[in-house]
């Protein structure tokens, strides 16, 4: 599944920052006290580029949601495995015909297969909302994918060192 | 880039959940007053099999990662483009031929390029961190993906009640 498309760099016609904030320097002033200090824009946000109308939360979202079908799948097709196996075998054959990638068209082409597989993409779907509602832990996401980028940051610049020292010994 | 890849569903063994507590029917009895009843696992999440020692968070995470080193990348080419254009062509000519689909490799090769090309890979990483940290909208990713589910449902539901309900007009 393509988590985003890499559009070109050059291609930077995106949004303005969410947060940018026209601070004035007198605010309160009457226009004829003013001096001339010209509005200027007091932004706390990179400039992220090339998502066009739509954000990067937004691309993200877009794509833990095909994530949370994935995994409604795989919840499903546990549970049926223990005791309903004609159901489950019905599933497998289905996802071995279909890509998952995309997941509300993979549940639009397993509603419309036949009325038992109907009775599964509801089950799908209702698992897939709560799944994202309530068990997915966003806390531990965001912990995670920070203390990811502390991690990566020290292996990156520890094996570059490592690599290109002068190594004493070797004299 | 793959945001997960689809493993077969037929491999279950996965973890426990996460949140299962054994509950004993008489905690703080000793043994030789306590009936008979058995102890029992009480899970409030749902088993999600086939993610190994990992979990779904983990998996997210790493996804995430790759999705802010693009996102890195994108912010320092839009910086570059007005005051840098040396540099600007560099990560251009260097994004031309390296894919960015795992973010740290990406990184790793940058450094290695040449000194100038290091110093680009030392911004990268440090706006990727940046980003992840303080700019990401970790609340408004939530938000979006629970809204998402929802909408979701609703249009997969409606379109398959259009597609196959009698029109009464028809008759």
């Amino acid at each position: 599944m393509e988590f985003f498309t890499v559009l070109p760099l050059t291609q930077l016609s995106g949004v303005m920052p969410k947060t940018c904030t026209l601070i004035r320097a007198h605010p309160f002033k009457p226009w004829w006290q003013r001096n001339s200090k010209p509005a200027r824009f007091r932004c706390q946000k990179m400039y992220v580029p090339g998502f066009g109308e739509a954000s990067p939360e937004k691309k993200a979202a877009n794509n833990m949601h095909n994530f949370f079908t994935y995994i409604a799948v795989r919840i499903v097709g546990a549970q049926l495995e223990s005791y309903n196996t004609e159901a489950h075998k019905d599933l497998m054959e289905f996802l071995d015909k279909n890509s998952l990638n995309d997941g509300d068209k993979f549940c639009a082409a397993l509603m419309r297969e036949s009325p038992r597989h109907k009775g599964l993409a509801m089950r799908i779907l209702e698992v897939r909302s709560a799944y994202c509602k309530n068990d997915f832990e966003w806390d531990n996401l965001q912990r995670l994918a920070s203390q990811m980028a502390d991690e990566s940051d020290t292996k990156l610049m520890r094996d570059y060192v490592l690599e290109t020292s002068h190594d004493p010994r070797s004299d």
